[in-house]
């Protein structure tokens, strides 16, 4: 099946078990893993698992289970996880520092992580030059040229809402592809830009309803 | 209609019209907002907009759009944002920080914020007493007692891991009804619980299928 056939509720899941398969000890489950116990470390129903994977073409064995190491690089395959990917981070206050720290250790501590924080911009000349794990804070002024020069393609947008519309606006400029946002607001992009929001506000705020 | 019958991916999008209606400037506006435009600031389609008002039971009036006021107070009552709500954070390391910051910075700016953060646990004895914007870090060993007397449902978890499923299970055990896991492992909970999941890595997993 294509890429681009795949649903994106389905593709959404896809990162979740192969975190699973890469956090089991091969050791205890020999090298299969079944749809009950990979759907019940992912939080999904084993039908739905078995349902996904054969949208993605793997296929379990009858009475056995998937071969853990196969649907591994597979599920790493279509994620581009494969390779390398460069991630940078525009706005630099708490919640971008501790983006920028948690990348960055994941990135060091984890084999299987990868992605690479390879720049972090901002729009305050006083943190100008500072270091996050390594990685230098640079003005948000010089993002064009870095995205060029380091080619990054995904950014990862904590700047206040006021300043995120102008942030996004550069970063099609630059041909970034896609884009995580934690400024909570809604961003007009182009349509080749892919972007997902993540808003703490809005969690906590749909999450009261259940109170 | 009742609360129990409101589907989940309705809930998701209330706060998002909510937050565009307390941003706007009703002297713009004057005091009422047609479904496009509503659309058009959240996201959403003006379709998508009208069906989800009508599911809620707001209707607008014909041609002219839906009452400010009106529609707020009623997307407040709905989300239990008319009172304050009282929230907990367990694990204070990078990530528990920048969301207590967030939280205390959002509750005290903003006059529609209606997020309280009253308690901050962590595992480390050596943060004990440290003040977060006022709010002092408590041990996790005191969270059961803490959860009883300052009376908040609500928690955020941003601990490692390894130690998250032991901090549900003391959640479950205090009568915590709602939680937003940051941590990156699905957590068995009873169904009284509600969870949600959010979570850096497979956000950035998933848009790394789009590069």
């Amino acid at each position: 099946m294509g890429k681009q056939s795949i649903p994106d509720v389905v593709i959404r899941r896809l990162p979740i078990y192969l975190r699973v398969l890469e956090n089991l000890s091969e050791d205890f489950y020999g090298n299969v893993i079944s749809s009950f116990k990979l759907g019940e470390k992912s939080g999904v129903s084993p039908a739905q698992v078995r349902k996904d994977l054969s949208i993605i073409g793997s296929f379990g064995k009858q009475g056995l289970g998937y071969e853990i190491a196969v649907l591994r690089d597979e599920l790493k395959r279509i994620l581009n996880l494969d390779k390398e990917i460069k991630v940078g981070i525009i706005g630099v206050g708490n919640l971008g520092h501790a983006i920028a720290r948690y990348i960055t250790q994941k990135y060091a501590t984890e084999k299987d992580f990868h992605l690479k924080l390879v720049a972090l911009f901002d729009s305050d000349p006083e943190v100008l030059g500072e270091l996050i794990n390594g990685v230098p804070i640079d003005l948000i002024d010089t993002f064009h040229a870095k995205a060029l020069e380091l080619g990054f393609r995904m950014v990862v947008i904590a700047v206040p809402a006021e300043e995120a519309q102008a942030v996004m606006d550069k970063c099609a400029a630059a041909g970034i592809e896609a884009v995580l946002n934690f400024a909570p607001i809604h961003l007009k992009a182009p349509k080749e830009i892919r972007v997902h929001n993540t808003d703490l506000s809005i969690d906590l705020m749909h999450l009261a309803y259940y109170l």
